[in-house]
């Protein structure tokens, strides 16, 4: 079958291959993938960052998100069955360490992640263990279901915070941030306030997401944007997305005394803190997020497509999976939501 | 003025009568009455039932839910000026008890509720101390305002359960009912299943709140349409507003493992409970609920207004302050919501 | 190997017997029993109550409480090696059930348990899934380790609350509740008071445990002697154990207004409850618990020991596994806490 | 009477003068100050900061810490009576600001100090608003109530995290960590770990507070000597109380993944953090924190020390109020835990 492998370690070093259909051991699936998605961790594999060449040894077959059907399962497997419409984590967990044992399963001591520890799933097949498959509902769109590992960390990340009847600041609208403005929206915030940075194209997205308000923090003080459309308050929850290290003092400057921030940014740099003025006396609550709760946030986003969520304005890109450099090309690009790859085309 | 007075300790008892316009001390405010709404307590009172006996001594001024303007503020007010549009607060709390000094001021030890130990609003003028205000967005629909009460138990009740993406059931849909419908839908629920009893008037204002289904338990079986619609596992969220003590078992019957049950309706005999099989090993949350928080609350509803909560199918009848025994009956009738009152008219 | 085996569907039916050492498959381990403890559970099985009739099909070999050693593992264990000092976790779960997903793996919904579904640990020799071994410090009693089940049960449900700085009622001291009273001390009770029914071998070793006060109910009214020690206003938390269907009435009216009330007691028959007075103008909390958080609250018993949990006062017996019938005997005669027993003597 | 007044806006700039008693407004009361104590606030007045400078406006009456009796009420006070045995919390809250009605009271928008904005209380009389007295068990030392501001202050912080079973370190042994020492020992958990810089006399305080190690991070790497002591992974909880912003770097490194860390120290130049390392993938929550909940960590305290809680090694200095030079030397000398005075001495 055809693949999407890292065949060398230097930017770009990808090609189509073909491979072998994995074989599946008794606890594992075949899934026939019908759609995959590219995330900024592929980015960083085909950049060949840092971070890359610490971590991914080509060659390696890319990707872990998608949506496909079981074509074929262990003989151990019980959860799912042949022909069921499914999603996959890609956070492979041991089950006993300390966090997989305390309910941080999903940042497991021994995690080994499909597309970057394993071979990955930009393929016609992919061989994931069972325990890691999600049924989606039969009536899920297949692009929806392909991203719900970034609609993952969005989810999370905001419900470790009260969004309901607050107010709310999206602070970086990528992929992640448009989703969030959507859910916020969705789950009744008072107001939902995006801020990107340059990028019109994203925040006009966050507009179609539903956003209240949209601006760009190079042209409007996001602070006092924020204070006017809060009674001179502050918000009640502001989730960073940006990485921007400079970014979160803004992010707490902007928050009321008591309020929430998340933080699912990655930061390139050290962020330098007022900690009395902007934490201490702030009475700030700060979480630091990564990954989706395995599984409280995928029932969370069965009920929010349930509930009516609406991703198709974030799905922007479509390309055969053949097209794969396109694809690339467009994420890397800026003006993009999420980019979706149709495997066997 | 005239004002609307319990003049008899008997069923019914009640005249327009001719009352001073109260003077005001230095912690109180004169509001004028611009709307006001009946409740059930009223209801109570109008009926003289064995609450009612014990516990109001007439004549007595009766109500307590409505918005208005300051006319005039006592000299060490400090919160609200006079014009400011307001709603109020019905439980006078004595800020020094243990209730009030944990959290559960809305359950203070030496709480009067101004309508039943001391005057109420049902006139053009009343007083209420200024600690009682609640600050109105000018914005928003008098009626809608002086139903802030009900709305804030139910509110209340729905936000002690984790309700956004979540299968959530109200058991009851009296205008409490009703309102939490709207909310739950609102802040995103998965579902939303109303359940009443035989009355299709209210089942059919919950179906215009936006419940997904409206089922009266005379009819279908609601715990087999509960379970059927939840993947066989039952509701994550279940609120009791009937008051209905064999229902609670029902309730309990609904909900999944480890899932919530608010209790804010009031019961008129015991409930038999099989606690084994339905609270210990249900690994049920169960939750008595009386009031609304003084004042997270208010700051929620007034999110969901501004999230767009419209419970304009809730206020069924409207009546001049001088029809009060029209809007008395169509309370007691059933076939309603919310009841509000026009004085001056 | 000799094991203690039900083996015949009637009140007793108990024999030792030879048995087969169990053979290992790839994710279990053996082990190398040191010490076990009956459990309420055997006694009903030996008593072959009505659950028993229903769930359990002789021959069965007993038990689930123990500490040992492995000597054995399988070809696909990581997380256990030959020797290390273990205990088990009971309860055998599915891994992708809706309740393992969702934190509540204890109470899986394809849950095996072993010594009821699956043979016992009341031999020299058992075993496991690899999945259910749980590390014991190496400096801990054996016996102390072997009891971790029960202890379990009494560190959820005391957790479940907020106990520190706050006033506690044990209601029903079982070896569950003396335990109880040892922990809550321990984790800085403003005072303790535990409550009994008759049996005053039981309340003094509440006493011995730590308990401020351990009255008995047929001697003292609890609802006023918890008043009178409240200031009035009863207690913040009420864990009851008894399963005492008439006493949950009194559990909720020592409960002062907003307090917890855990339920971790099996009840015979339905508990009539006046939810308005006791629970919804309580504004009470109440909690449905069963089993121990797989695996946080074996964390938090490691963590008890470590910061002096004594638990010997309620060790009250100690037998060779072929005196079984006595262990039994004890546990039945209701003047004892825990029975251990030593396999292979 | 004899009052402490700083007198001039200089470093010292402080005299024992003579003033009237004063006189009692209809919501005050009158106490007779039978001990105070002095804050590290009062040491700023003293030593006249950069703070002092801006918020204090000579004369002032120092002191915010006290115990005494009440010696007259107004006429509209009701919480407390004649010859009552009360300490006082030093924030008068306006009970009308956002924060004051959604449970921060303790941060309220417009708080003013006594001893800060208004008189204080060390002096032989002092004047206080009814609504900001506490009362005291009968049994309580005098200089154990009047150090309640500062216990509230590590109470608070402590219990914003969950400690009971769980690796405590305290970063930070001035009087507040000396006393978080005692409190999380006093509360189960699993180990305490106190951390001071350079000064020994503090360590061995909290080594008799029962620390279960006190280390300098001067002369032992603490990192190190955390994650050595907590299996490598690091603590559950750290407290800091040092406003040391490079040691915020080092309360990150040694928290467990998911762990919590409270801010209660005042910091006084910015702190560089690798918010990606260190918080994000850490995924840890960071709570900052002030003030003391108005009141439930007043009726924590009455709880801890019903419960044992003993803090006279913390006292370290007791002298006649006429000698506050003395005491004032010794607070600013650094060999100190809380130094007490006496009124009318």
């Amino acid at each position: 079958m055809d693949a999407v492998v890292k065949v060398r370690g230097e930017e770009g070093g990808t090609e189509i291959r073909k491979v072998q259909v994995p074989s599946v051991g008794p606890d594992d699936v075949l899934i026939k993938v019908d759609v995959a998605s590219i995330c900024g961790t592929d980015v960083h594999i085909y950049e060949w960052n840092g971070w890359a060449q610490n971590r991914i040894k080509p060659p390696l077959l890319y990707g872990h998100e998608f949506a496909g059907h079981i074509a074929k399962v262990g003989s151990n497997v019980r959860n799912v069955k042949v022909d069921d419409y499914v999603s996959g984590e890609c956070h492979i967990a041991c089950g006993t360490c300390f966090n997989c044992r305390t309910g941080l399963m999903h940042i497991c001591e021994n995690t080994r992640i499909f597309g970057v520890d394993v071979p990955g799933i930009f393929a016609e097949y992919a061989k994931i263990p069972a325990m890691n498959c999600w049924k989606n509902d039969p009536k899920l769109k297949p692009e929806w279901a392909s991203v719900q590992d970034p609609l993952g960390n969005a989810t999370h990340s905001l419900f470790r915070t009260q969004v309901p009847t607050r107010n709310v600041v999206i602070f970086g609208v990528g992929p992640i941030g448009m989703m969030q403005v959507g859910i916020a929206k969705l789950v009744g915030a008072r107001q939902v306030i995006a801020i990107g940075r340059k990028n019109r194209f994203r925040t006009d997205l966050a507009k179609k997401m539903g956003a209240d308000f949209a601006i760009l923090s190079a042209e409007t003080d996001p602070v006092k944007f924020v204070k006017d459309h809060t009674d001179g308050r502050g918000a009640d929850v502001v989730l960073e997305n940006a990485g921007d290290a400079a970014g979160v003092t803004t992010c707490l400057r902007m928050l009321r005394q008591g309020g929430e921030l998340s933080l699912l940014g990655v930061f390139g740099e050290n962020a330098s803190i007022d900690l009395s003025k902007d934490v201490v006396f702030k009475y700030a609550n700060i979480y630091g997020i990564n990954g989706r709760l395995m599984w409280d946030t995928w029932y969370r986003m069965a009920g929010l497509f349930k509930a009516g969520l609406n991703i198709d304005p974030v799905i922007t890109h479509r390309f055969p999976m053949s097209e794969f450099e396109k694809g690339m090309a467009a994420m890397r690009g800026g003006n993009s939501g999420k980019v979706v790859l149709y495997p066997g085309k």
